[in-house]
């Protein structure tokens, strides 16, 4: 259960430099090359010839070729040429609308009549010179809305993180999740309390002192299909938390790319923006690691989780105020796959 | 197929030291662990909250902790707490009846109402200081009957385990099987032989001479559901044999506990009890790692014996006299199944 | 989708020193060892007593004894003896037309009355001293047809072994297919070229210049159930070519025996037979190494195209000029297929 009429986080540019990727999204086996002029191009992986994978092939003058026999293939699943052959008649595959943007490659899966650009997030950390990022890709087998409801809950971190950015706190502070259109928030804020681990790191590494109080807080925004920024600081106390000056702060947002693979897996990009120090690449290497080790602890809980859930579909699971969140964020979807099932009326 | 009313060896107690163990017994993925005062406690493997491996969690206050969200479970599968949540209207799980016995952590998969510890076995060698004990535990992909047929029919030893404890004269000599109730026993008594290299070491441990004619005998116990004990040694020929005084013999129990996973695979829980030199703990690991190479010459057989079987479901084995303690062992095992399935009439 | 009425190449004789091998052909797990007077036998891989395979077993006095419980099974399927037992009702288990000839073990997986050993074909290379031949086995995950496929278009040397015997007039000659009864013959003559990497080594290691034009052909010539011989080879530039003096040419002849092992794996024997230096050891065994790393070239390709037609069973693949060989193997052998499922007309 996942939309396909919308946009996914495909790939990141590195991931083709030089050889095309072959990548299965939402079901479908995908090539993603770079064409001609550099611009990125997604056709089935599938050779109409003998139905090699393309994705075994290699790019020449913008086109693919097929690494079995040398069918050449255009970017729209038109058979450009093959040596020694009238390709005229030769049957097409499906092609993919595909955009390059904010530092990934982007999807669109399903219909591809409906496929508009426009309607691919705008992402101001990557664009803005004040803000660095970094992240990595994870393959997770259990379903993408196992992932949205793990970070629209961020309770979890007290103990799936307990040695690095959990704390008990984080338990005894109430959530509050509101929707705002198709946006889904949820918040949590921790008044005065001492700051766990990573964010004593960050503190110090930002040049403020981290064995005082803090203010910490966290807002997970999902937006459609699965995307979720989270936005997460800490504050010396009593200078407004989430709202203090940037002199008494160290925050980022945890961004969180979500691509459904199959019913069962998905395709997890993970990673930390943030508007401090954006030059120093080195702090940017280590953020990147230290979020890895931690993100990587999620997954067994996970992978468990949807066994489980594969056993006993039959039972109901709770949802609680913690649960909110990814509960709001399934209602979406859900309002998402009743319009993307629904036949189009004539105006 | 297997009985489910009844008590198996679940795991030994090192295995529940300091973390929790996720296992599946008969079909039912169970988690135990040590509760309250150090009482082993086993409850089903999923938590109510959102369906989380509660095997990942830890366990404070007696109390298993779910690793996700913090859910506190009851050694009884009624939810004790959860941090901000009224829990009291809260879905029970499933809870089993557990004992720590004799060595080792027993469970009841079936029906709950129906555990009687007093069902146990007492094990003699496992309580007397007269007796040492050493085993192991192996997972293996065949059905649990196969490993029962195995331990009753041990004219294998000759060809499984011909470098250690086969010899010709096992083959040679004819068996004796008979039923005490639900007790099936077979016999093999062999005299005036060579013993083969396993038993030259025992006597030699046992101060004998090795270089002897021995009188050798194998007596197989199954009980049900899955518990073979086996009398196993070697006696100076014409001492008496099985009944010779200890001056003359070596000998020990094999004991075998065989836990249905599933309808193809079990957990093998193997060892060895000794009324010789109790308290040397050399000795005991010596003689477990010999034992623990020797068993594990029958994994491969099994497991291509169950591919085997499974491709041909139509093929009639054949029962020979040599099958007779397996069989027998399966007729015990059917009418317990036929028991189990039969409503039980009111008195 | 496969003949069974033929003969297939089952394994090397070295794979059968010592010890038995068991072996899935056409669906069929058999064990294969060498019987009285070391002349190879074939016969299920299931003992009549409990299903043990026998391929665990050993040989003794001809007879493939059971490594369970000792039954020794006759060449012909039948139990010759069992320890301790009358073994004259048995049930005997299929045995299987085996021949051991021209370096192969050959064997007849379908139905034994129509087994002729007359219909091995000869290999004149296996047999003339003038000869020297080196090969080896690959375990492929895709049905054989698709290796058929493979060998019949050698216009994939030039993208799948790009570095070694492909090149780009490989798929600027036209090939020619015909079909010669039952055999199907496709040919490439490519005329004033030079020669790629592995075909200069040949050149030089038959003492001839490497730098100067050549005449270069691939003969492919299949014949069924899945045999694939082809001749290949360079000559100095107008010599004759293919007909050229062996002065001035380096030529072999690629083996390929390609056994199905179920409806979507295969074993896939391939070698080289060459008429140059047939004492020269090393030669074959540098020659053998290179072939090995090429001929695993292809396996990713195929196991990945394998993938793709099982998901899309319904798309229809293209019919190129340089697929007829493999079109026209394919219709000889749904030739074959008919006619083995036809009931025999009495006469």
């Amino acid at each position: 259960m996942y939309p396909k009429n919308t946009w996914y986080v495909a790939c990141t540019p590195d991931e083709i430099d030089g050889k095309p990727l072959g990548r299965q999204i939402c079901g479908e086996k995908i090539v993603f090359y770079r064409g001609a002029g550099g611009k990125v191009a997604a056709v089935e992986d599938f050779c109409p010839h003998r139905g090699a994978p393309l994705s075994l092939g290699f790019v020449r003058d913008g086109n693919l070729v097929c690494g079995y026999h040398g069918l050449e293939m255009g970017c729209d699943g038109k058979v450009v040429s093959m040596p020694g052959q009238r390709t005229r008649g030769f049957p097409c595959i499906g092609s993919y609308a595909v955009e390059e943007r904010h530092g990934f490659i982007w999807v669109w899966p399903g219909d591809q009549a409906l496929a508009d650009p426009a309607q691919i997030p705008y992402l101001e950390w990557a664009e803005s010179p004040e803000w660095a990022y970094g992240g990595g890709l994870y393959h997770i087998n259990c379903e993408y809305r196992l992932m949205i409801d793990n970070l629209m809950d961020l309770t979890h971190e007290t103990y799936v993180h307990a040695s690095s950015i959990g704390q008990k706190e984080i338990d005894e502070a109430p959530v509050t999740t509101r929707v705002n259109g198709e946006e889904v928030i949820t918040s949590r804020y921790m008044e005065n309390i001492m700051a766990p681990p990573f964010w004593r790191a960050a503190l110090r590494g930002n040049g403020l002192a981290d064995d005082v109080p803090v203010d910490r807080w966290q807002v997970c925004r999902f937006t459609p299909p699965s995307h979720v920024m989270i936005e997460v600081g800490v504050a010396h106390a009593g200078n407004g938390g989430y709202d203090a000056a940037p002199q008494y702060k160290a925050s980022s947002i945890v961004v969180d790319f979500i691509t459904p693979e199959t019913e069962t897996s998905h395709w997890y990009f993970w990673g930390m923006a943030r508007n401090f120090k954006p030059e120093d690449k080195e702090l940017t290497a280590t953020i990147r690691e230290g979020q890895g080790k931690i993100f990587n602890e999620d997954r067994e809980m996970l992978e468990l989780q949807q066994a489980n859930l594969l056993r006993h579909p039959e039972r109901k699971l709770l949802a609680l105020n913690i649960d909110a969140g990814g509960m709001q964020s399934r209602r979406v979807l859900e309002q998402w796959m009743v319009k993307e099932n629904t036949p189009e009326q004539p105006a």
